[in-house]
């Protein structure tokens, strides 16, 4: 029997397995490989030095705990049953990250356009992507547009593309627990695809697999606290958001000179008008490539800034509530006497601390009684998970550290201690 | 007590302790952060997804292994005495990779100079790093630089750094292990260090060590046949190799207007000309980015390989023996005939395929009489691991598959199957 | 230099380490060496089968822990300064268990002597432990029983090894976690210990160490919840008290006439009068022997009882309120008339589920500001872990299952579903 | 849909599943659950202490290893065809060990009889454990024993569960390595298994699987070497034969008045006449009962013997030739003198040292060409893994430390060193 199969190795799932030929296709697109130029985690890799995974072996890695999840369910309920919808759902988790951009959320504040937006177009644009989609039928990639921007599609899948117990979310708490080294992330995945099940047309969670699912909400508790929201992360998108807003405008106001071409269509261009192969010809290579070139810039604040960024001189931060606008000003006029622009050198954050957000759709768990109620409902762990956040000022330690008046001054702005900070 | 210490969590140590602050200074030094621009195996992600690991976190863990073999050394043979050889044994260790450029071993086909070389000017000509290293004392730059090099130096040292047994294998069998996710590389790291031992000079292997050294040695075999040596790996770098060959060309003869300037300096400039500030200023951010560019130029063999190499569409391999001359003559003319420049589209490489090679020095092991005696004479299985290798003839699919005449051919020269191959 | 080292592989912390020959003599000591044959978790090997490790590799990784937080605190905080306080230190967490009897709390219901007494007498009493612990200087062994008594003793290995974040738990948690094939119990060991200081006079958390404190208290929710007071795992204790108090009354009413002459001392004789060296010769092949001999007893109830224990035909269960005076009464009567002794056949449990207990000791965190906290007060999700129980009533399934009208009797009473249960 | 199924948490294959009714009243039966009272490593736990895990868990895991390559070998290759080959496949794997006695090889030395008698007699002449094999249709219980005794059956069948490449080795490596501690026994289980094809009626190995064939075959050289042969394990062995040999003796010659009465069945009954109950009502317990008492036995022999084993005062051992005629005279003449009966403390073992034992039935690989070769003709490196052997022998340390003059006679006779070994 000459059967398709391809096995990959991978350090969270062991396995990867490939069954069918036009998945394989898919991976080899130019739109798919290049997430491999993408990183999972954006900038972490500053705070944990692991943290290298790219989207490319996530979206692998969404893709195989979708096979699974699928091979649970056709097992468990007979869904699905139709081979269009076992093809929608893979193809829905290996493609959820192809629009993302470098450093995406970061990117995003300059580029406004969102991430879905790009999805969508790439899907009906890109003729390499495209051309194996339609093949699939007719519908197949509006569908799964649909499923990709939440707005429609099959149920089933749109939950386990994005939900509280979407595919997504089970690969990278893994992945990105393995590579930056801390044993927050894990869960047992085996028995939370085997706590899976349908009812009354949503993707339900079996009272027996309640547990499980607590140690998942409390893997992504310690990772949006612990890692996601590290502040030495959060500064290091502060400093790529300031180096783009930098560049931005001495480009537009012609005091640089030297920007690569695919980031000037980016930057200037009316998001409509920008052509699907221009966006993913920019990858994290495109930035990094910029921000060495912009290291020599003759603006002294651009050059600055990208080499703290590529050199790993971060800004420094202080936890405290948002200053009044008498303490910003004083703060922007002792950052300028000590020759820091305050537009670029003092940025203020608010983070997320939570791991379960229930707006509105939480997880669904079915009682033996054939009753359904929402998790945090009979988990009063879950529940004592609320939202919570907060606000961190970023800066460079030269404001803060020395023995000049000016820092003094902004010591004790911030109600920090003396001069060896 | 206000102690220095920095603890950085990794997936293979699981913690990296640095005590010493100007180790820390010198992870922070550009030149250091850069080879987090370098992937640690090169073009392996194109076979292994989860190969996207870089030279920075492989530095990291080098150190720390030394780190752990010097505590246990100095308990055991109360050696290094002296801080003086303790600190050139971590800066070593942490250094050991600096003078690394892009795709190491395939760029250093183009750009002719060895990276040992660019260690020795990283050291002394790179400001900030020679900066805190001349804080080291008077000539620690100097040994450090005979250390890295191989001529001289503590000889306890140059064997730790640069040896069958050196901190850098034992971090990197470990390190591409978990990422490529094979299981090969596996060796039990705490007992082999607690084995080493110091004797005449030497840094030996006490015979209780014996299995542990074995376990080491098939790590090593089973990495370089199942992952380092791994046929599409090396298309890959060959197809890395052809398209920096082409570029280089075009640009000398004009047909090539777009290539980053640092890239121009070192494909152009005499060596010795090329100042450290611009080695340095080249990563593997650049070589993407150009790649990229290229994949646009005019040039239709230039062009056809980047994008060949950024959308990996590999080159397929068969293996045999070297062709004969005429045997290449017909392959290239067949290879013509269909479009492809036989110049950049076939290409054959011999790949070792032994883990433990002898050459001179190899592993002591003390024996409980005193007697030393090399592990390959007391274990039969590391003597059965002899040097091999395997001839391998590259070239893209489409000179194979497919059912014309000049396919049937190759087919035939090459002594492989049908079209449908 | 010929150091004293012995060095242990061990699935938990890879190494344990012995560098003093004194501890080694107390591992070899026939009452260590007797925990050898008391499994850690009783009879948990019925519900997770790979839970068949004993209390001996516990206590030496109680011993392990317990060297790694004394070289920590001694890095940090100079403490133990004095020799005697490190051995103490170790010889309680290598000895905190060595009072324990098989199958320990279950046993206690029959030998109504807690293990503590039984601690304090064998380190009193017991030749070859205590000649060791005498050469360990004048009131050595008092300040060690004073420890293991939670009586007296520095106050600082007396938290060490029994409060919320002693070596006995955090040993406990990782090695239970990895024998019954659950990944609930991990967390971030390393870190934890590394978090611990001291401070007026008590062992307190650094609050760096919050979440890893938040995780291993998450640990235990799911241990506790998951494994520990799993219902099957109560069921088979219900199972083994039964067996021992019909056993008791059978042979104290000369009904019985085999029963191993070290358990005829213990069950009959004053505890106070058994001798220590009587109380050691029991441990679990004792009373496996013994109940396989009843498993042949004459008396239909005691032989009946063994059997179900030996061959695993356990109890089954309901979770429900307590029953009322007059549900007892019906549900004793129909038992009854199936032919159920109801006094050895149903039984009602109250167990625990709540994973971290406050009672007036809790984990103490140390702000930046040098001010102190209780975690939960800091720690939402901590409070959240309030106690919290759930009553099981145990009973055969053949009083459940089957067509008969007592079985639907019970089966009313209980308020469960039909025959086929 | 009520399905079947159980799902068993295990610490090497995370979960073992049960989804036939029968296995699960298999794994139920008295026969099959006193495997948990039966060490899988016999005495190593000595040794390596984490070795405490018995033949049921391993029975479990040989039942799922086969259960694994059953789904493979069906999807690969269409066997199991018939339902009754499956169900042939996993009894075979679930039951092989079920004839082992206690402290298995050793136990034999006394009681004559091979564990695969027992298996025959036990699953013909057990009634439950019969009941349930005669519901699988006639001749099942037959070829099953035809099987499990190598002598018939399918060849398939037969070949998975005992030959270089069965489940029984698959499982013991992985599980035996993860409790000692080491990490030796590792390979890829799932890759191994996936290499698995059928060629002329027999399981061989493709080709691409070769190389994780060596690691597999590397595993079981490092755990013959390292852990099973350990010279430790050994002299625990020869301390349990000659405690079991004695107390014959004793019984025999009426000086012993203590014996279980299961045991005095098996030890002086002949074999044929043992009724399959008695045998079964013999496992580790009632020997470290039998043990206990005889260490408080009026023989002197006998009771130091028991109680060397109890409290793990174990016999040394020496390495060298096995000693002439003349130099075992001297030593027993000098063992007497020092009042050691030579006949019980002194004993000499040959212990095999190698992996990969050829005799005649070797591993198969399929070569792409179709034709089939054997591992060793292939692998040099299987090559080298020749049989070799070591001659130990074992004595009390009192024999050899110590000042007076017979020591000395001893330690010259064995060529060892001076009076503090």
């Amino acid at each position: 029997m000459a059967v398709f199969e391809k096995v990959l190795k991978d350090p969270v799932h062991d396995e990867i397995r490939v069954d069918d030929p036009w998945i394989w296709r898919l991976v080899n697109t130019a739109a798919v490989q290049r997430l491999r130029r993408i990183r999972q985690l954006g900038t972490s890799y500053l705070t944990f030095h692991g943290a290298e995974h790219s989207r490319f072996t996530h979206s692998l890695g969404a893709y195989e705990t979708m096979r699974r999840v699928l091979d649970h369910l056709r097992k468990e309920c007979g869904w699905p049953e139709h081979e269009r919808d076992r093809r929608l759902a893979l193809a829905a988790a290996l493609l959820h990250d192809v629009g993302h951009g470098p450093f995406s959320h970061t990117f995003e504040s300059i580029h406004p356009v969102h991430h879905e937006h790009w999805t969508r177009r790439i899907l009906e644009e890109d003729e390499e992507l495209h051309g194996i989609l339609a093949e699939m039928g007719e519908d197949f990639t509006a569908e799964l547009i649909a499923i990709l921007r939440k707005e429609g599609g099959n149920p089933y899948i749109r939950q386990l593309i994005a939900s509280q117990l979407d595919v997504d979310r089970m690969d990278y708490l893994l992945r990105d627990a393995l590579h930056t080294g801390v044993s927050y992330g894990r869960f047992e995945l085996t028995r939370l695809i085997r706590s899976l099940t349908l009812a009354d047309g949503a993707v339900v969670l079996k009272a027996s697999g309640m547990h499980t699912a607590e140690q998942y909400i409390f893997a992504r508790y310690f990772m949006y606290t612990q890692v996601y929201f590290h502040p030495v992360t959060v500064g290091s998108d502060v400093l790529v958001a300031q180096v783009l807003r930098r560049a931005s405008e001495c480009w537009q106001d012609g005091s640089l000179t030297e920007m690569p071409a695919e980031l000037t269509v980016l930057l200037t261009e009316d998001p409509e008008r920008v052509r699907v192969e221009d966006y993913l010809a920019v990858d994290e290579s495109t930035l990094l490539y910029a921000f060495r070139r912009w290291s020599q810039a003759a603006d002294p604040v651009l050059s600055d800034l990208a080499r703290r960024f590529l050199h790993r001189r971060l800004f420094t931060y202080v936890v405290r509530p948002e200053p009044s606008p008498e303490e910003w000003a004083a703060l922007r006029t002792a950052a300028r006497a000590l020759g820091f622009h305050p537009d670029y050198y003092i940025c203020g954050r608010t983070s997320a601390l939570s791991g379960y957000v229930y707006r509105g759709e939480g997880i669904t768990l079915l009682l033996p009684s054939g009753e359904k109620t929402e998790l945090s409902r009979v988990s009063k762990i879950v529940r004592a998970l609320v939202p919570d956040s907060e606000y961190r000022l970023f800066f460079p330690r030269e404001l803060l550290a020395g023995g000049g008046p000016q820092q003094a001054r902004i010591r004790s702005i911030l109600g920090v201690g003396g001069p060896g900070v």
